[in-house]
């Protein structure tokens, strides 16, 4: 087999960068360790910057996220006894997020992808990058028991934090940066109507809790706890009557409540390698970088990596230009610190770190100037619907 | 003695304070523990908000502050390599802070007092505040080896960190918040031109480092330290040589050296006391919050208060109505965690705390995006010139 550009990984990064690289001409294949089914099988987030909108629309995946998505203009932050919306429309001169899960996303990416008649190979074991650092890389892989090769020009990693990609760098030129949160977040999924049709953030003493929804009657709700909670330490009632203790008093008592159809506990961390190239092969979003769900970052910092990914590649077969690549790892970390940063923020802001004192009053401070500044809440729309994308030189 | 408003100590919140009651007509007398020329003697900063600019002008004091200070329109954030103008007046609509050392200003006030007639007793021993938890407070001290008494219908603790006033407020109903920071600063100060016309504040990997001035011919630098260095330690070589490590290259080539006429090391804290007032005693600055030196908040944050007060003073005495003072400490507390908030999170931001990589990383990543957004910026001006003053309702 043989290729422009071999991808590694069918989620929504890997399939997103071969459907923009396909409609710029760009022969691509994708090699996914696992099943379709299992890789819509994955819950996540869901709140789409817009520039991740526009991208899914360039690429033709957006009609059905036009049409079932949910256009967010705003959102709340708790604390304080307080509420304070963050009219994210208002504040960044327009633009607003899109509430669309990422299974559908990823659903119709492969959808595009099947119409396009673009080659994925599921089940691919034992993917291995080679030779990336000479002109004729390759990967090898089992299909079916049998040993396969892809020739390709150039890899792109989109295979995630435990992927094979990153462990494949020479770790000599590997630096990673890395924070883990002392505590986890513990998430329900039910089928009840959500508390409000915005999100809403709460910074509360019990510690932090977040409303989120998939759609009108699919609700997502998460609490702060510790670590090395359990999910059997979490009846369904426990977890209500903690949630609404967390919440703004009007919030809690019009919550719906109902048996949970999924409840799991998510570790937070911080993490970012430098560089994400290494000779012709590229790391894109979590195979080179996480950060903690606060902000709901982590999707849409992949597309931003899939951008600037996409936009050199493009260049460099339209010009024969092997020299634009060398912007893809700078440019994409600048995004990625500024995009770590906030979700760093987001999470020192709203959590609860132990009982010093000092620090509660810290975040109480920051919200309430950031809240009552006009250019403090423009920091906090432009960060929320995503800062612009870097452009290509 | 008797007098409407007992206010304890003469340094310039004492003095800003009472010549402003002056100028309404509200009597008020000063006790001051040390001599005119011990507190003259005391070297502090000298970066005066719009606010306490506008303060010093409205109670008369002002003239040679507009003669001989220096008008800043803007400051430098130094980083990675980098350095970034904070343009103050074009972020802040216009606004500006004032370079004036604080020793000037006081000289000023204590004048501005003299002329008006108001009665300072300085050298007042062992100064002790009564009965301000009913209708007839009163405050004994030792002058010249007598007993006094003043008795007042309120008393202003603006006797600093250290003073009687805190010390005597019920323990039950003080609550205190504070963080101490893990290092120093070594302050120099030296006949030298300054090395720039705006102060330069530098993140470097070595730690800390601050360009400052008094006027055109007096230097004041700073380099972060280890707590448990002494003076000792630093001769002026090994000042200058770290500083200059510490400098952008282009700074540090015309960083003009000389001997230091003063040298010393100061630590660092975050300290807040809630509430303010205790019947008809109020603290005022010093006497109930600290910050951090890092953005030059706490002369400032001593005049907000004083506004704050006075205001609601002058309020009482026009109206009769004692109800209105209870807005003093609400009120002043609101922007005083405020500042606290910038004072700690510029200190955070940069100087250095121990070797963890994403930590420093996080410092160039606030450091790049608030630089290179128009709202971050803004942000950063807007503490910096000093947020709005409160009003009383």
């Amino acid at each position: 087999m043989k290729t422009k550009v071999a991808i590694i990984g069918a989620g929504p990064s890997g399939l997103l960068l071969g459907q923009l690289l396909h409609k710029h001409g760009i022969d691509n294949i994708i090699l996914e360790a696992r099943s379709p089914d299992y890789v819509l099988g994955r819950i996540r987030a869901g709140v789409l910057e817009q520039g991740m909108v526009d991208l899914l629309r360039a690429c033709g995946a957006g009609e059905r996220m036009d049409r079932e998505g949910h256009v967010h203009e705003g959102f709340a932050l708790s604390f304080n006894g307080r509420k304070e919306r963050i009219d994210l429309k208002k504040l960044s001169g327009g633009k607003t997020v899109m509430v669309y899960g990422q299974t559908e996303v990823t659903r119709d990416l492969m959808e595009a992808r099947e119409a396009a008649g673009a080659v994925t190979v599921y089940e691919a074991a034992n993917v291995q990058p080679h030779d990336f650092d000479g002109g004729r890389p390759y990967l090898t892989f089992t299909k079916n028991g049998e040993e396969m090769r892809l020739d390709c020009e150039y890899i792109a990693g989109c295979d995630g934090f435990h992927g094979v990609s990153r462990k494949s760098a020479p770790v000599d030129q590997l630096k990673c940066f890395e924070r883990v949160y002392p505590f986890g977040w513990l998430g329900v999924l039910s089928r009840t109507r959500p508390v409000d049709h915005e999100l809403i953030y709460a910074n509360h003493e019990r510690g932090f809790a977040l409303c989120s929804m998939r759609n009108d009657m699919l609700s997502r709700y998460y609490v702060q706890c510790p670590l090395d909670d359990k999910v059997e330490d979490w009846s369904d009632e426990r977890f209500w009557n903690e949630l609404k203790a967390r919440l703004p008093e009007d919030v809690a008592a019009r919550l719906v409540t109902g048996p949970s159809i999924e409840k799991s506990i998510a570790p937070l961390r911080s993490f970012v390698c430098e560089p994400m190239q290494f000779g012709r092969m590229f790391l894109v979003g979590d195979a080179a970088h996480i950060v903690p769900p606060t902000g709901a970052k982590g999707l849409n910092l992949a597309a931003s990596d899939v951008d600037m990914l996409y936009k050199v590649l493009v260049r460099r077969y339209e010009t024969g230009d092997e020299g634009v690549l060398a912007q893809y790892s700078q440019k994409a970390l600048r995004r990625i610190w500024k995009a770590e940063r906030f979700s760093w923020w987001m999470t020192s802001l709203l959590h609860k770190f132990g009982d010093d004192a000092f620090t509660q009053r810290m975040q109480l401070a920051d919200l309430d100037y950031f809240t009552s500044s006009e250019a403090g809440l423009k920091t906090i729309a432009e960060n929320y619907v995503g800062l612009p994308y870097e452009q290509v030189e």
